[in-house]
């Protein structure tokens, strides 16, 4: 039996939920493997932390290079968080023959390409699962199991804490603020929770999905992002009056004339399975002409769901080595297609105007609306009263599709009507995911 | 660019689907295996039959024998569905050096384990995606992306034509029959549809995700198997006004003492995930302690679905090949557990008692139901006519868990009481799934 040993840098959340699934599934995976496989070192932050959950029989440092310099380590996982540090640290584990396994999503949306050259060159196996939604075998799947289909469309809920934040304020109806703050001291969301509610994670995952399943690069700088932050509770009850639920959606499709890679909150209709995908659960489909949709579900974060998935990243490096099975590489990127801009794209919307009461605004937003070519859906009115007892009239405009670009110069013309008491707030439709 | 050449036997809907899915995107599949891949013979039944697909390059014959004895072919395709001869096909490919890949579940469930000992005798691929759940790449998961976890529980919807049924009988409101007649002139089931409506297929599949998930051994006779043809339309209806869709349930556990392993109809509360799985589509839940629930839903038949499947498998060997790297299986059946009976587990049942109209029955057969320990949440009157203006009175009656051997001895005891106008029928009841 072949002993295989690893070393684990950086020991929070991820760090030690992999420790915890190798340590309780030791039995079972040295059966599945025929390898011996032991934690052998890991590498904290801070050595004096008190730990609730430690490895036997294996070493604490707070110096990388005592794994990286070790030569009986045969698999370094890094889940020490950032993106330089880590990558000097990936390097380096290929540089010394190491197969690398990593949870970070920010670092092979940037890197990804340029390390899996490294690994190539070396033979050597970089594994990622857990880089996106967590415990769902998404990147496996689009490298193994959907290899012999062309992928046309990716998308669906890659960010559990946005969607636990946009579950919460429907079902709670609270304002978004006292739920992330909540969210916040429930550890649900970072103290700088940017990463999150700006849709930079969701961008930085759609990147991964769409490299991965369209075999042709898409960094994070090509998503177009747009975050949850500008939602309100309205929103999201007006939404549900008109039976939609609000998400945030990273969707990326693969056209004949190029790429689209997308992260936005959406309107999605209730009866859209997507609508029904609660709190901090993920949700991805694939759309393929062959093999139609196929929907993968589960928990997109936590310690031992994402231990679980780079657990398994080792467990099949282990049974490869066993086997001498050479490494292959998510990132195969023989196309080179070119990205498309979301201003030429063609989107239904939602648009929410708050004009001043009994005014006849209507007549002269949807002049507007009409001159950009702007087909209307439905129209629907509201009366409402704000804290200071004013009245005004809310109306919700839903339009049927329309380019990106026609449909922001009427909205900045509409913010210019004398009536219009505040900004027009919009938010895309999304019916056929 | 090493040369790979399949051989197709049978060419019904599988195999012709298989054939255009590699057709299709054959430029992307050599791109990703760095392998030419070709259909270099197809083995048909009939020769003369007129076809409106064929692939151009490729030889036509009704023997078998001519892909067997072929040097130059190097996977076999098995789709000619059947048992013995599909045997006898496989194992003289591996005899042969042939990888084998096989869309046949009658032929896993019952010959796996021994035809994965010869392939890997060999150090031949044996591969069958396509055998469970079509499309839906729910094998694979479960050998690689999950194979560092100790799985407990796999279930879901598997057989597509009952679902459809199901759905159809729920949402149009009419008899079984007359939907069943409907579905096999449009071609969603066999003019012997036995195998579906008595839950066979289902069982098959069933015993397949349970070898494989448990590393254990589990066969087709082992599997407790009970169909769709005992529902009705009425239960149906009671089940959707008390909260509930019926479906037909294929669930395998993996306990301490050993493994059950299941296919029957069940109630599944309206707001299950599982309860939402429309017409032919399939869903696999998989659980476990560390990654929770992960489900798995797309097109469970259908020549592309499935065709993918067998594709993908194709080209898993072909990458495999290109790379020199060994073959794996997915029966690695280390484990020898034994197989729990159902008598002695625990269900939540759906009763529906036809009684004589104002007889006091309910004191009578809740004191059976009480002396044999059966727990009782719910009971509803109905007041029911049927077609000659008898009138009756119709009981559901919603137990908590019982023992399935007290249930039944209750049940059989009920069906003899005065007042009790037909058999009762009962429906186990799925909640946590």
């Amino acid at each position: 039996m072949k002993s295989i040993k690893i070393g684990i840098i950086g020991f929070g959340t991820v760090g030690s939920g992999t420790a915890k699934v190798l340590t309780e599934n030791k039995e079972s995976i040295e059966k599945k493997t025929s390898c011996s496989v032991s934690i052998k070192t890991i590498c904290v932050k801070d050595m004096s932390k008190m730990r609730e959950f430690t490895v036997e029989g294996s070493t604490m440092t707070d110096n990388p290079e005592d794994i990286l310099r070790d030569p009986e380590i045969n698999i370094v996982v890094e889940v020490m968080g950032g993106i330089e540090k880590s990558k000097k640290v990936i390097e380096e584990a290929f540089k010394r023959g190491k197969h690398v396994v990593t949870a970070n999503k920010d670092l092979v949306a940037e890197y990804g390409k340029e390390l899996t050259e490294l690994a190539r060159q070396k033979n050597l196996h970089f594994f990622y699962e857990a880089a996106v939604a967590g415990g769902i075998p998404i990147l496996r799947s689009l490298q193994y199991s959907l290899t012999g289909n062309k992928i046309q469309k990716i998308g669906g809920i890659i960010n559990g804490s946005t969607n636990y934040i946009l579950t919460r304020t429907e079902i709670e109806k609270l304002s978004l603020e006292t739920i992330i703050e909540d969210a916040k001291s429930l550890g649900y969301l970072e103290s700088d929770p940017s990463a999150d509610l700006d849709g930079l994670d969701a961008a930085r995952k759609c990147a991964i999905l769409a490299s991965i399943g369209f075999n042709s690069l898409v960094t994070f700088n090509q998503v177009y992002v747009s975050g949850i932050r500008k939602i309100e509770l309205e929103d999201i009850e007006y939404a549900d009056k008109l039976g939609y639920s609000i998400k945030l959606l990273a969707v990326a499709e693969n056209r004949e004339d190029g790429i689209v890679a997308r992260v936005h909150p959406a309107l999605l209709p209730k009866n859209h399975p997507l609508a029904s995908i609660k709190y901090a659960f993920n949700a991805v489909y694939v759309m393929d002409e062959m093999l139609g949709e196929t929907m993968f579900y589960g928990k997109g974060a936590g310690d031992l769901p994402t231990g679980s998935a780079v657990a398994n990243d080792i467990v099949n490096i282990c049974k490869n080595i066993a086997n001498n099975s050479k490494a292959e590489y998510a990132y195969n990127l023989f196309e080179d297609k070119k990205i498309i801009a979301i201003e030429n794209q063609y989107f239904q919307y939602y648009v929410r105007l708050k004009v001043e009461k009994n005014k006849k605004t209507v007549s002269n937003f949807v002049r507007t609306f009409e001159y950009y070519n702007i087909p209307i859906y439905s129209i629907n009115q509201w009366k409402k009263e704000d804290d200071l007892g004013n009245q005004f009239d809310e109306y919700i405009v839903i339009t049927n599709k329309c380019r990106e670009l026609d449909f922001k110069r009427a909205i900045e013309e509409i913010n210019m009507l004398e009536n219009i008491l505040d900004e027009a707030k919009s938010i895309r439709i999304e019916r056929g995911l």
